[in-house]
């Protein structure tokens, strides 16, 4: 039997773009857009640019009715005269014209929290760019939708343009998933390129990404990987069938890696990638974002500047991979009116690719009991005896070493001492590290990154 | 307005997988096989091994019911006895348990074509991996199954397991994409990346390829460019919002590729695919298969073995690429299922994209009028003069060349001289080829091979 997406006592199927004679034209759907920023703006200039198009593909118009943000008399370089101006954002809630609400307000809590809750609880369609709401509430909101029978979506929630929701929930949907990892914030790599192709140094570049407008004023969310791990939860949620735990996330940034990391990875024949890394398997869910060492025969080395790229592994389909612009008003647009494209067409179910109710929720994997291979770099005091603290350190923690390398003093005065160590369990190095804690021959914080694959 | 994707005159809601109360369980997806070759198999495999999965992202139980092939008593390693063996693969379209038929039998015409009319015309759903006869009877078939109110979809048709139909189709439906080009046929990239990693030459890779079983006994639909020109014409189809127009694709393989021109090309700095190209513009749409040069930047040229990739430009959301294994059971089946989970869901609409009706009828650009630079090889007596000759042709059709390379003689007993061009027109490159036609000099056919970008 095929069926209709939605009960018909619902919805009324009038407005659906089949009917007996084929084709039709039906009526338009009408969004209320929440938030004018530079992905606001967007929206509106590409349902603009791409107006007849959209309707063709679509079936029907899509039409914004209604929109709110904060300043009323900014110029945004779109005409906003044609719509409906709604001082409280949360009134778009039940909006009279409106069938979906689109929010780009961002942030976890707070006005798009209270939206999101509103407009489903009214028994209209949502869709959000915003991942940390996702994140953190998105187990609830997913429940929501279903239970008002509404369409819940968030293409641009994770990776900008990039159809990676759609191609874990429907393109990957007949596998079972066992690894979900990739490029998720286009900032980190956008720096992590440019030290690598310039030989300089985090803080340097950080500042220069700010002066150009690629990294906001304040980066932390982005450097020190909270938004990559939002992402990260959502997806591995779809590709797993799990429960959003964005909490079991274990988070590293890109902060301490340093220009002479990535030029010793690049002597080993590797790059610099902060990666997110999502594993299924019989020890629980496993979830980390963490800078690694990308050998150059993987795909996600040759990802350069503020690019995202997701690859996931499927039990048949083996390993797929999906590239482009992980940001930017106009691909955040592209992936936030796709979404509407497909409400518009009645190809929605539900959110992370199952009934809520179906997600499990899984316990998150003991990171000890992984094997792999690390990078680890140290600076020491430039004297006798560091080097054999180190390997003494290794070898009682197990830790085997492939190889490793002791550059000369560098600007600070110490010396670089970096390690690769042969595959062992994480919990080894992890024992290493904390043996050399209290060493008073390492200065700072030694830096760990794991090699992918 | 929320729709429903079905009139419900014609469609019992009941079937769905929504309801007042939220989610529930609905009746299975019923489905008839028709070929249980490789991909067959898999498609039951598939069905077996991720079957819980597969019924909590569905909604609901996805069951085979009935299949039917040639030969019944054949071993294919998977229990066939619980399915209505069906002799007469045609009456499968009238299979009183079956909602949706799968076909796998391939060919563009004969009883594929006639089971799909007949499915169609019996009001149930098709999903198909045969490329051919999309490519020559897509239009009809979309008609048919708009005019029934029934799904048709193919994402297996192209590219194997990467979901890339529904990239297009959804993922990048907001877009006015101006170009979509990629690596679609893994036999010829299998032995194009051989050719390129042993330095070894054509005729001996592709007998070792089809010794392992990568290429068929009759190779001609994969290595002369028709195989990966059916998938490209699809491709332009939802791409552009055209019809689609297979006799308009300009297409050669790679039979006459030397090893000697993989060893030029990298020389330069490219590597050699065999690139579908489609492109729309002011002057029409452009389709063509042709090995390229590929320069080391580009992600395709990093694409190597079987794997198949596809990248698609849109006006707002920028360079997409989708990367994954082309071909295999495995992959194949998780394309062919992905679809039957779309339609068990209720997610699916027009196959192309767009109502067949609003499909335009595009005229082919010519290529003549375009821009680019190319490569171009010869195979030359060694002789006093040739060079002049050829250097003659080139100026008088005013194609500028950037460097020319003459090597010594080849085992043939002939010289190889190859040329990289300006960007210049294409119908220069053309003229001066013509003019060389009638040369003495000249052994063979001369190679020309587009540059991409």
């Amino acid at each position: 039997m095929i069926p209709n997406s939605l009960d018909s006592d619902r919805f009324d199927p009038l407005g659906g773009h089949f009917n007996q004679q084929g084709w039709k034209m039906a009526d338009a759907l009408r969004v209320a857009l929440a938030g004018l920023g530079t992905v606001g703006g967007g929206v509106i200039r590409l349902l603009d640019t791409n107006r007849d198009l959209i309707t063709r593909r679509a079936g029907r118009p899509i039409e914004v009715v209604a929109v709110s943000a904060r300043d009323r008399t900014k110029d945004r370089g779109v005409d906003l005269s044609r719509f409906d101006w709604v001082d409280d954002t949360a009134a778009l809630a039940t909006h009279e014209k409106a069938d979906v609400v689109v929010e780009l307000i961002g942030g976890s809590d707070g006005p798009a929290l209270t939206l999101a809750r509103n407009t489903l609880a009214a028994g209209r369609g949502f869709v959000t760019a915003n991942k940390a709401m996702l994140a953190h509430h998105g187990l609830e909101l997913a429940q929501k939708a279903e239970g008002a029978g509404v369409p819940l979506k968030f293409e641009a929630a994770v990776a900008g343009g990039i159809p990676v929701i759609k191609g874990l929930r429907e393109g990957a949907a007949a596998n079972v998933i066992s690894n979900v990892y990739g490029i998720l914030n286009g900032t980190c790599n956008f720096i992590l390129s440019k030290m690598e192709a310039e030989g300089r140094d985090f803080a340097e570049v950080l500042a220069e990404a700010q002066a150009l407008g690629y990294a906001e004023a304040d980066p932390s969310f982005d450097i020190d990987g909270v938004d990559a791990a939002h992402k990260l939860s959502i997806l591995a949620a779809i590709a797993f069938g799990t429960q959003p735990a964005f909490d079991d996330v274990a988070i590293s940034g890109i902060r301490h890696v340093l220009a002479a990391d990535i030029a010793e990875a690049a002597a080993l024949g590797y790059r610099v990638r902060l990666v997110g890394v999502g594993e299924a398997g019989p020890h629980g869910l496993f979830q980390r974002v963490h800078p690694h060492l990308i050998p150059l025969d993987h795909p996600l080395a040759h990802v350069t500047g503020s690019t995202n790229a997701v690859v996931a592994q499927g039990n048949f389909v083996g390993r797929l991979l999906f590239q482009g612009a992980g940001a930017g008003d106009g691909p955040t647009a592209s992936a936030v009116v796709a979404d509407l494209i497909d409400i518009a067409r009645g190809e929605f179910g539900p959110a992370f690719a199952m009934p809520a109710a179906s997600l499990v929720q899984e316990k998150p994997a003991d990171a000890g009991e992984r094997r792999g291979r690390a990078y680890l770099r140290f600076t020491v005091e430039d004297k006798v005896g560091v080097l054999a603290e180190i390997a003494a350190a290794m070898r009682d923690a197990g830790v085997s070493i492939e190889s490793l390398i002791q550059r000369g003093a560098t600007a600070g005065g110490g010396v670089l001492v970096a390690i690769v160590t042969h595959e062992g369990p994480e919990r080894a190095v992890a024992q290493a590290l904390e043996r050399l804690r209290g060493s008073s021959s390492v200065i700072g914080q030694p830096l760990l990154m794991h090699i992918l694959g």
